[in-house]
């Protein structure tokens, strides 16, 4: 079996036990598969799907499952941040006396009481909108997947962080876009780096059809994108002509102040397409997101998403419009971010404390649920993974598997959002001695 | 504005009063938009895009919606036929137990427990299987999206049925897959026709990747596959090695006598992916669905997957296992068939004492939720509808929406499941009277 190492972060949970990360490698699947179909299954497979590789390597993730493992390489918000009671008496109240309705099919687009609530839930944020700027959709993924397959034809170009969020990069990937990454920097996508990007690709007669960007706590770096550079941005997509893919998961969980506006809030010309979701703050579970866009994108979107699905989940779409008329998220979300901050004090505690500052640095972050780390360029994340889990039973996610080219070694997602208190201050610790170890080897 | 007339089935239902279908009208997308952004729209679309034409003709929409409406039209379950107080107790016996769980993200092939249930749930039917051949999907949708997915490269080709379910036309025409249609009789696919239809593309050196079939109480006809057209295509797909999508989203709802083996059950060269659903034995809403397949196209198909949604509901799978775990679905489901049945019945009194029974016929429903009517081949079934919405306050789906070439224009949808009883006793004898005036004229 032809395996080429590298790791690919994928979600993993058994439901009892979150290790939240599954490692994963390249393997040739023709040297997997067996069976009658199975040895000629590459000649029915498209195109695409020679792109989608990965399966486990069982060993390691035996071992990120073993509860002696402190993991901080989950994607998963912390479940305390959910408000459980609340969601389970709504869905009774719910089930009672809108049952048959809350388990039928659903308008391809959304309830429309959840659309409404859409509406009014991003004003906050000072996204002037209507019912008929947005879409419901099963998880900002979706929303990821249905953007590549309305925009992307095989060899289009887009623009993409480096790093860049790896469940975008997976969509674009399935789609046979062509990326060309534009450096993050503490304060997220860089626009100048972003111009000479844009630059040097129309020279070569090449125009991209979107930038996709995390402005605000980046997955996986936690930058935080400040306002001049959103303006920028919208300036540059007038001048170079294309869309703005905005994907603010974490847009809600700031540290401190007030409500971060989204690039779309400064969006003059209908060229912002804003990901929105409740996954971090009511489940992630419900799958429970949504779309902002230009009427005319909508339109065409829940043409497409009929193909995809017909509808999303009704029951989660009449959960989520009754949390939203309730008003239980708003008090809900300060929660959260007192949580998270609690969470990020306690890190950066054991970050100043345990590793070595002069060859290492970090994002410090404002809200959201990770951190990124930069070792020494002479090692590499992959390497200090292996010693990580397998001698001192710590895990995070390997930053290489968030560049499309791969090209950087030296990067590591820790996130801050999952583990205990306790897991926080002893898995620094761990953590910070391996990297010492390497640095004196 | 370029308004081409031609019919589209889409769900439709504003949650208090289920039309359940738009009609829908191909429109020239760049004579509707308007703005900034919009002008250029059609630049930034995929070639996939210029294929999904659709927007409501919206006074029929409105007319539709109007409660003295009768309507054939939808494909919807019977809101009778969910077990809403079942599901309000386990729902709130799990987010009392398990909350935090059921609330948070899951594995991309689905909650382990679930994967279990699903394996037990289809030996009834004679699949043997293990949790390492099945999938949770978000509905049999989204399997569909799926195996275009991973199998469809634009020009590919395949065979689907004439008519064929329009869900699945669909999802091909979004990855730009090329239909061959193969006559569908009152026993399903005829494979006669699809042996013929097979050598005519051989012939041409044209081999179709996979043939789409919804062989038990098909939608739109009703038809029912017999066993030996079942064994004869597992034959035909051996030996001009193609895939074999089996869609079943009826398959116990057969009005009597045992389960109605699949062609799964006989499948003995791993070809064959079943897609099986909860949506119309305990609720579409929750959008719970499976794929049965080779354990090498389950594992690509999770990593298609992950890019699509990362996961698929947790709450709703939770919902789901548990159902199956208290084995409350096998007696609901004689209730479901016993009101169906009922339901068909009286459909059938109608049809027999109000259609011109010398030139239209109608298949004989032996369990679904359809009939599929024939009207002599000097009408057509789209000019019919406007009749019988607007002077007549009946309606149905135009047949021509299940041909992908729309070559057939005398036919029509006519389902039973939704109406009450005395909508349809009403309904059939407005939809006479309706042919009866069109075949006088």
């Amino acid at each position: 079996m032809g395996l080429n190492i590298y790791w690919r972060w994928c979600l993993y949970g058994d439901y009892e036990h979150y290790s939240g990360v599954i490692l994963m490698a390249q393997v040739d699947v023709s040297s997997v598969v067996s069976g009658p179909v199975a040895n000629q299954l590459e000649k029915f497979f498209a195109v695409r799907v020679q792109s989608m590789h990965a399966s486990e390597i069982r060993e390691l993730l035996k071992l990120t499952q073993q509860p002696e493992i402190i993991s901080f390489a989950g994607g998963l918000p912390n479940p305390e941040a959910f408000p459980v009671e609340e969601i389970r008496k709504i869905t009774d109240e719910i089930l009672q006396s809108q049952g048959k309705q809350a388990l039928q099919y659903g308008t391809t687009e959304g309830l429309p009481r959840m659309r409404e609530e859409i509406a009014k839930w991003v004003t906050r944020l000072g996204i002037e909108s209507t019912v008929d700027n947005n879409i419901v959709v099963q998880g900002s993924q979706q929303g990821l997947d249905i953007v590549s397959k309305m925009f992307l034809d095989p060899g289009d170009n887009i623009i993409v962080g480096s790093p860049t969020y790896v469940g975008g990069s997976n969509a674009f990937e399935a789609y046979q876009g062509v990326m060309h990454q534009v450096e993050v920097d503490e304060d997220g996508m860089n626009m100048d780096k972003l111009e000479d990007k844009l630059k040097e690709l129309n020279k070569k007669d090449i125009h991209p059809k979107f930038a996709y960007v995390v402005p605000t706590f980046q997955n996986p770096s936690g930058a935080l994108m400040p306002e001049d550079r959103r303006k920028r941005m919208i300036e540059l997509s007038n001048e170079y002509n294309f869309l703005i893919i905005e994907d603010s998961p974490y847009g809600e969980i700031q540290f401190e102040g007030g409500p971060i506006k989204p690039i779309k809030a400064y969006d003059d010309g209908g060229r912002v397409l804003y990901l929105g979701t409740f996954s971090k703050i009511l489940s992630p579970g419900l799958r429970l997101a949504y779309i902002i866009a230009d009427e005319n994108i909508i339109n065409k979107m829940i043409i497409a998403k009929q193909a995809v699905d017909l509808c999303s989940n009704t029951l989660a779409q009449y959960i989520g419009a009754e949390a939203l008329t309730r008003g239980i998220l708003k008090p809900h979300i300060d929660k959260i971010r007192a949580l998270y901050k609690h969470k990020w004090e306690l890190m950066r505690k054991g970050l100043n404390e345990h590793f070595p500052k002069e060859h290492v640095k970090w994002v410090e972050a404002k809200g959201g649920m990770f951190t990124w780390v930069t070792v020494p360029d002479y090692l590499d994340s992959s390497d200090l993974l292996k010693v990580a889990i397998e001698q001192h039973k710590v895990a995070y996610v390997i930053g290489a598997a968030f560049y499309p080219d791969r090209s950087v070694k030296n990067t590591m997602r820790v996130s801050f959002s999952y583990p205990t208190d306790e897991q926080i201050e002893i898995g620094t610790e761990r953590l910070g001695t391996v990297i010492k170890d390497a640095i004196k080897e």
